[in-house]
């Protein structure tokens, strides 16, 4: 007898597509036999910068004691977190990357019968963690690129548990500011929980600049999650953090694994918040870059969408695979965003100068090729 | 309007205890005020050799890429792990810990309406994750501390998704051998997967060692997971895997997240596999410390039960608590069982010589305060 395990897996997961991550830069070398050390990743929005020294002695430290367990309860790191934002550390909860995060929430809160809503062009993670629960995800029109707040707010209803905002938005760079965000968690009921996701809030200073923080003592279903994969540059390392009320802080402390986080990515990840050069280094290479390739993109005739992030999303037309193939043969790895449903964009990761150079003038070797009919 | 969040949490969690790990070294040191190399930890089953040589110049080196996202697929450790065990690269699924795995398992195939078997005394992960899924956990009575194969195959009902079985066992250290394991294999339904935890499996050989892997070919329906946390010395790093049918590897591959396991427990795992000498000090080391606490118990006339793992459970009468609560004044931490329903036992992991010796004395020492009633 020949059984069909598929058949088996509960029903949420039968139908789900895994997360696809960009093309790692050895996966290209093998492919393509290529150097590694030629090839330029701007496909995941990680920190050109290279790790922060203070990270870095802090983690080699760390490795004097890898056979032992994690602390699970991540003291040191919860200490220094809630010593620089001012928070106790009854509402920290620490995660494998903000995605553990995402996904304990989404199982704490979320059965197959609720609904999760979230934005059209929003961050991957949210209809995987939704479909993985066999739940209903409600994907919201977007409105330039961006959240509708009204639309989502509208579209709560008794069977909805749980809304995803991610402010600054992944892969379309848009932001919401401070008070479209209280506005928004005004109109929603205190029985539906809300992660505003922020993993890309350290790019954006000024002003209006949104900082769920401020909001955690007035909306008691309010998640703010942050991670230290982008600004801080530990993406290697897995560590995500969330704020949110004591009593939904345990509750997804019983949910996350008991060693979820590593020793060195704790380490690492409590010395660089001490690394404030780093933090500073890292948003004005950022914010360089950005406008380096938005000229660019100016000069090529090419719509982007204006970011706030550590990366930006270019309409290179309807022969986006094209071009997407065509830099990866020159060794520039960017992230095709078909599967956001923005078939016409490439995501690009705001590297070095050199890295954004390399880049620009792949791309300009591309749409010509592609518009030659190469 | 105060809104009690416990409440509006998926049912399965509300209920759920979290799982409670060994003290750690630093939190001891904190609450006594104790310097933390004055403790001896033997509570966690750890490696007390420290880091093989060669995992540690493996994770200094990947040090460089913090910033980078780890490979997804983990190619070059599967690589390693199946040229090491002989298997397909489609047959793996790496995991933060096996602990991730046992939940991913669990997740994939377990609804709230499954029953999910384990045996009495067994990891209390394989109730926590049953748990938070809200489905029905079955514990089988034990049959001398170990599990009650026949018992288990018999509690079968067309309701059951999954079985653990933990091979050899943790905390009671009792093992079944192949035969066994293949006959109760042969009594389970194809439709029923059997998760066979074999974490603790480097340290027993001989003639009778069970090995999951020669069994894969021939039951569609089994997992084998094993981890780098013991043995292999790695605990810190938090990497699992598990072979299977490449058709379930798939499954498990698509709700584990994306990026689970991080770049340097990769490196490190991949590396220490080529450490064969490691492994045999372990082994050694290991045999060696087990003796030294067996003669200590016998000489003491304290009952224990007998173990094939890194770590063995002996019986300290009614007082266990107070025992281990001496335990912790004199800087030595090991594992209370009451929650395992072994409230009489406290599990040791097998130590250094020199750390087996102080624990042997501090036990002296507190039997000796327990029995004066001090």
């Amino acid at each position: 007898m020949s059984i069909d395990y598929q058949s088996l897996a509960v029903r949420g997961v039968q139908a789900l597509s895994p997360y696809q991550p960009g093309k790692p830069i050895d996966e290209l070398a093998r492919e393509l036999g290529l150097n590694p050390a030629d090839i330029v990743k701007l496909a995941s929005n990680e920190n050109p910068l290279g790790p922060s020294e203070k990270a870095l002695a802090a983690a080699r430290e760390a490795l004097s004691e890898l056979c032992l367990y994690p602390d699970g309860n991540g003291f040191d790191l919860k200490q220094a977190l809630a010593k620089r934002f001012g928070v106790d550390m009854s509402q920290i909860t620490l995660g494998n990357g903000s995605n553990d995060l995402l996904e304990v929430v989404a199982r704490c809160f979320v059965s197959s019968d609720s609904e999760v809503i979230f934005s059209q062009y929003a961050f991957a993670v949210y209809p995987i963690v939704t479909q993985a629960i066999g739940a209903k995800g409600i994907s919201v029109p977007a409105k330039d690129w961006g959240h509708d707040l009204d639309a989502m707010a509208e579209a709560v209803t008794d069977r909805t548990r749980l809304i995803f905002v991610a402010n600054p938005n992944n892969p379309t760079g848009t932001v919401h500011g401070q008070e479209a965000i209280q506005s928004f968690l005004d109109r929603i009921p205190a029985s539906v929980i809300v992660v505003l996701d922020e993993a890309y809030c350290e790019f954006f200073e000024g002003e209006d600049a949104p900082d769920g923080l401020k909001l955690l003592s007035r909306y008691p279903n309010l998640i703010v999650c942050r991670t230290f994969s982008k600004a801080w540059g530990l993406a290697a390392l897995r560590v995500g953090y969330s704020f949110s009320s004591p009593e939904i802080a345990d509750i997804l402390n019983r949910v996350r694994q008991p060693f979820n986080v590593d020793s060195i990515a704790l380490a690492a990840a409590t010395a660089v918040l001490d690394d404030e050069d780093y933090l500073q280094r890292s948003r004005e290479v950022n914010a360089k870059g950005l406008r380096q390739l938005e000229q660019a993109f100016e000069r090529m005739g090419l719509p982007f969408i204006p970011s706030v992030g550590n990366f930006i999303a270019v309409d290179v037309g309807d022969q986006a695979m094209e071009v997407y193939q065509s830099l990866l043969k020159q060794g520039v790895i960017v992230r095709p965003v078909a599967g956001y449903g923005m078939p016409k964009h490439l995501r690009v990761s705001v590297g070095l100068p050199e890295e954004n150079e390399k880049f620009i003038q792949a791309l300009e070797h591309a749409l010509d090729a592609v518009n030659r009919g190469e």
